[in-house]
């Protein structure tokens, strides 16, 4: 008997994931529960305005969220002060990103992006049939962009994705040097600017928000505004772009009550920005015991920090003498960043725990152990741009 | 300035909403608040064990949700008596079925359905490209079984849509006529069961839950699990199936407090009782009111109820007249169908403030009266398949 089968693009696609989730870690560790620093999700909770919008509105999760989010958009709107027509509401930028692909990447077409940048990106991609181009950071973990222009022109690229701040090195471009990167691309080439991390920095460092058709700025609720679990994320762009989102996009793929959180966090204004500011005594602290510990980091515009282990092996390592201890991290997946972790900046409290369980697992890692049966599975971020997809 | 264009296929697409939602028709009629009974969701709420579990869980609306979301799956398998690998969880049918879609049916693929049954099925469908073959319900509001397998035939489908119960008809096949439904399609043409709407019917009534790879079934807690708003629907079907899912579903698509609430609402079986008798009532007094105003309604197996206006023109002032008083009805948008309004079961206060509603209206539409301006945007269901989708 015949049976169904998927077309030759999805066939022919690796069956992986992207992520090992902390739950499924914790069941291999053997852990009730871990210390969640893996994920950068945020350790300050929800808004506790977004909390008791939340708790009010889940009586009515019996009623369809709405299909345009338009309060949220309006507010949004006046926020960014750009027109609704200007911005798509979607279920957190990896829903927004799946749209861009879908939306401006034909069967064989190719993308650019840094190797072992966020590695769902790189899943859309290859999930839509296109092909990702991609050029290694510096050493420093910082992108780079002239090559990154250059091997656009080289393959005709169609899109160029841009994690600013980046993730996982945490790195940072500038306005202007984002601006110059946006004149170096080909003009038919859409900007994917991923800016997940962006309420980490001040507004007058990002991009202006100009509405330039060959550009999409992607922004989520998911980190700054602690509500990663409510699948909100929003994406900026020309009319044009929104509005061809809004022909393919789910319409009713947004949670209602993730609707109201978003819009109630957006108005608690200071709680995020004490957030921010905590973040970076956090992000102060991480570097301080690195140092204190003869490590390098990274230095990072984000919630998490990446801290120089050695080698891959020793991260590796690192990683899993980290989970024995309860303590949920993640790695770079690729060279030159894939001797790092990367650390989420937790509470305070999280933080001291944190330290002592580093230091400890530092002191287990002896230069002679075998590193090879200590691997946890999933935890290194980008894997599959090295195994499954053709790099260059 | 050349700038990026979205491939050929995404810009032959229209610009088109599936649904108007009530949020915006309230503000069209300049009510603050509609009698929601347009969108089939539960007028019962979520099972209060639900409610409360989804209370508690808010406050880590910061974490990700669970990504396989394992604890939710592993309910389900016990529930239906299936493995983890036959199951997938996603953000409700209209997710899957996307999923569906884009893995099973390549550009040009043809795929059959019902004229006029559930929009976002063609909505998908000629989002990824593929074209639709219809045949229209028979006048008593039933599927053309035959009629559709025999296209099928015709036109090479890869795969047909069935929703059962029907939507918006409400009526519904026999487990047996489903099987020999089956057996009459082509062997490769996957069918793609959409049981929204399967908890309203005796689970012995239902085809048996034996895993056929050339059948997918899709089921929600947006209906009698009441909640539409949560974004949880699962997949359930053979393991070649749910694995394709697997390579292109968004891992990070389901709202973290919505998968909690639905493992709670699933043992809230009590409640999920009480709701299906509550609502078989609640169709029981709608046929009632009908037949005490002289007008013929459609069986339903559901939680909704067609009603006959006489005419497409009467059906959309019907609604029209419904809104004007402040109530939310929807009604099929194709032939044979198109003359009736398709009204979601109520509480009972809710079900008498409908009644008397739309017996004021209904004097309303006197028989000279015109009703061009009359028309709701948006209210009509399936009228894509009708306009812009080429249909036969």
């Amino acid at each position: 008997m015949t049976s169904p089968q998927p077309t030759a693009a999805i066939a022919a696609l690796p069956e992986s994931r992207p992520f090992i989730a902390p739950e499924e870690l914790a069941k291999l560790g053997g852990h009730t529960a871990l210390l969640r620093l893996g994920a950068n999700e945020s350790a300050f909770g929800p808004p506790p305005a977004a909390l008791a919008a939340m708790q009010a509105a889940v009586a009515r999760t019996s009623w369809y969220g709405d299909p345009e989010s338009m309060d949220l958009r309006e507010a949004l709107a006046a926020r960014h002060g750009c027109t609704l027509e200007g911005l798509a509401v979607g279920a957190g930028i990896d829903d927004l990103m799946g749209l861009v692909v879908r939306a401006y990447l034909d069967l064989g077409d190719v993308s650019v992006a840094t190797l072992g940048t966020y590695p769902t990106y790189a899943y859309h991609v290859l999930g839509y049939g296109a092909r990702l181009e991609t050029v290694p950071y510096h050493s420093d973990g910082t992108v780079q962009l002239e090559a990154l222009a250059r091997r656009a022109h080289e393959t005709g690229a169609r899109a160029a994705y841009l994690a600013n701040p980046d993730n996982p090195s945490g790195t940072f471009v500038e306005r202007s040097a984002v601006a110059a990167f946006r004149a170096a691309l080909p003009d038919d080439c859409l900007l994917v600017l991923d800016e997940a991390y962006a309420d980490f920095v001040a507004t007058a460092e990002l991009p202006a928000m100009e509405t330039d058709p060959r550009v999409v700025r992607l922004r989520t609720f998911s980190k700054a505004y602690g509500l990663a679990g409510a699948r909100v994320g929003y994406a900026l762009g020309a009319r044009e772009i929104i509005a061809t989102f809004g022909k393919i996009r789910l319409q009713f793929g947004v949670n209602r009550t993730g609707q109201i959180g978003a819009l109630a966090a957006l108005h608690d204004e200071r709680f995020i920005r004490d957030v921010v500011a905590e973040v970076a005594r956090g992000r102060d602290e991480y570097h301080a015991l690195a140092a204190s510990l003869g490590l390098r980091t990274l230095p990072s515009r984000t919630n998490f920090v990446c801290i120089d282990i050695g080698s891959r092996e020793r991260a590796e390592a690192m990683v899993a003498e980290l989970l024995r201890r309860a303590v949920f991290v993640r790695k770079p997946g690729a060279p030159p960043l894939d001797g790092f972790i990367r650390v989420t900046v937790g509470t305070a409290e999280e933080r001291a725990r944190f330290g002592a369980a580093f230091t400890a697992a530092l002191h287990a890692l002896s230069p002679g152990a075998t590193f090879g049966n200590r691997t946890v599975p999933g935890a290194t971020l980008g894997n599959r741009t090295e195994g499954d997809v053709a790099v260059s």
